[in-house]
């Protein structure tokens, strides 16, 4: 490769600042240093966690950043002692490390990796704790070790899942996050059984991917709660089979649901990040054996609450992060099944731009339509 | 029988007020009527549960009432349509029914039977939603559906255990509550595996029985936490293995054990009751896969709170009630596990009194050096 080993400067949209428009920059990416990965990206799409720490409201937020974590692209080159990928590999960027080495990948009980995030939380790679991207001289940090709001990003080689060449980068570019996410806890972390009934707290991308995961498990009654009627059509179609509107009840919406199903649904999915809806979500389940299972990403420092007493009559109360899927190791397989048509990636795809034209996707993302906007890099 | 379908007068304790000492009356105890039984108590504990009622704390508390719960006798009669014991049978009283025939105990899910609760939670019994104990014409409510503060006692059929009467009843009147709550939590709602490590909130009777039930699963690390010194010594016979004091800590508790343990317990229970302790025993749970089970019971009306981040990072949160134990098929194979000393029993008992020295008992029970007080009915 030409550019094998040099610095390339290509298209990125920075943030700058918290809550101010990103801007499309040229920006020098640095060759992959040891057990690094130098990725093109050729599709990325937007998810609110993106939004999230653009907004200013995470405070270990870094700027200036590179943000993006749902991605798919072209190895270009690839650092000392890389082995399982090389360039002209197709491969998804994941947030989720997967090492295999590290006590958590062996413990068999968590896709949580522990190697690298002592340096992704910091916004820097871990050989050097330093940035691989910079701008006219100053370095620009990386964002859940991923960055892929950039033509070119570096990546620790334990974040990048190789993925069949046949599949189709704009769709699979949605496996990096928000569907695995929804499916997986369904699938992973509450183990949803055929006959069970199950309530969606928030019918967005992941609240979604949570119905279509149930529908293939089987349940037989899979409630969408949403506080906006539009939804409901769309949601039918990923396997939502009733709709319940909280603003249209006085009571409140666990109550309502406990009413509905006879003592309450066997899971439960809050797909939205309101520690309110999390109490909410846990409460409507059934006492005994109900299971609710946290998806949603709350602002920091906000706390959910609720009485002892939820618990010590049998419900369970988990939490999910991507969905429970090992990333390099699954994240392969779930590409597979869609190239067999077993799980949905295109009807979740609602939108279509540029990366020039990342600000008006933000926008988008923030209106009630808009499921994911892919962007072509 | 001679006392057969006759009212039985003979000595109970009455608690006519929340937190005033309990009366030795004479009470009349009414024939079992339909699917009751009326049992010779012999031996009764107290637990805590008791004491919590008493005190009046509980809003659901019935005044007056006849408290008691964990106890052992002998069916003197039975109504109409009770099959499953007959008078001489040794058995134990069980607050938590199990009717094998409700949504909850066909479910395979859950300890929980829901037949009799719309009666017990207000002191009666399900037929006439009246109670079978009266003094000079008053009636005085039940308790828990057991009331075993009484030389005779009326329970549902689902409520009562036959076991083996080679059993000693002053002993094995104690796997009535406390000792299988604690066995129970382990093993049947943690299934804590052998080499895991395991953190105990709380050092009497139930967080001695989690220490027996994870030394007998194999745990590798059992680390007894309590405010109380003196409980050392006591605890590492129960299994036991490392005893932290928070007093002497000035990080939170849940700081000091993670690190103690390189990032946190396999598995914590909370055996007190404090929603604060609830907390630290959630978060000194390792990421990735801790397991934290609620065995204490809150006052009412209190709330236990988290970041939602620690259930999203791996953490799961449950509750346990009598250990996840199905009453009257469980209970009698404790029995037998006792009577092949599989399980301790006789060291839980540190006290021995008479039902008249029921007053002193519950002094007793909020000592540091007590147990579980057997009083001879």
């Amino acid at each position: 490769m030409a550019t094998q080993g040099k610095v390339i400067t290509c298209k990125a949209a920075v943030a700058y600042e918290a809550n101010k428009p990103l801007v499309i920059e040229d920006v020098e990416v640095a060759p992959p240093q040891a057990g690094e990965v130098r990725v093109q990206i050729l599709f990325t799409a937007l998810c609110h966690t993106d939004a999230y720490t653009w907004s200013g409201k995470d405070p270990e937020g870094l700027f200036p950043c590179i943000l993006g974590h749902e991605a798919a692209g072209i190895v270009e080159s690839v650092g000392e002692g890389v082995t399982e990928v090389q360039p002209g590999d197709h491969v998804i960027p994941c947030y989720q490390a997967e090492c295999k080495e590290c006590k958590f990948c062996k413990s068999g009980k968590t896709n949580l990796c522990g190697k690298i995030r002592g340096a992704t939380g910091f916004g820097v790679m871990m050989s050097d704790r330093k940035s691989r991207f910079s701008v006219r001289g100053t370095p620009i940090y990386h964002f859940m070790g991923t960055s892929t709001f950039s033509q070119y990003t570096v990546v620790h080689d334990v974040s990048v899942a190789k993925i069949d060449p046949k599949a189709p980068l704009e769709k699979v570019c949605l496996l990096g996050c928000g569907v695995p996410t929804g499916l997986g806890a369904v699938w992973n972390t509450a183990k949803v059984e055929a006959g069970s009934s199950v309530a969606i707290f928030g019918l967005g991308t992941v609240g979604l991917a949570v119905a279509e995961g149930a529908k293939a498990a089987g349940a037989s009654r899979i409630i969408g709660v949403d506080i906006d009627n539009r939804k409901l059509d769309r949601a039918k179609r990923f396997g939502v089979t009733e709709f319940v509107n909280p603003k249209e009840h006085e009571k409140p919406i666990q109550q309502v649901l406990v009413e509905m199903t006879d003592g309450g649904v066997d899971y439960s999915f809050e797909c939205i990040g309101n520690v309110s809806i999390m109490r909410a979500a846990l409460e409507c389940c059934h006492k005994g054996w109900g299971t609710s299972v946290i998806v949603g990403v709350a602002a920091s420092g906000q706390e959910m609450a609720t009485r002892p007493f939820q618990l010590v009559t049998g419900r369970v109360w988990k939490g999910t992060a991507f969905g429970g899927f090992k990333s390099r190791s699954q994240v392969p397989q779930l590409v597979d099944k869609y190239l067999k048509k077993e799980i949905k990636i295109d009807e979740y795809i609602t939108h279509n731009l540029t990366l020039e034209e990342i600000n008006k996707a933000f926008e988008l993302l923030h209106g009630g339509d808009c499921l994911r906007c892919v962007l072509k890099v």
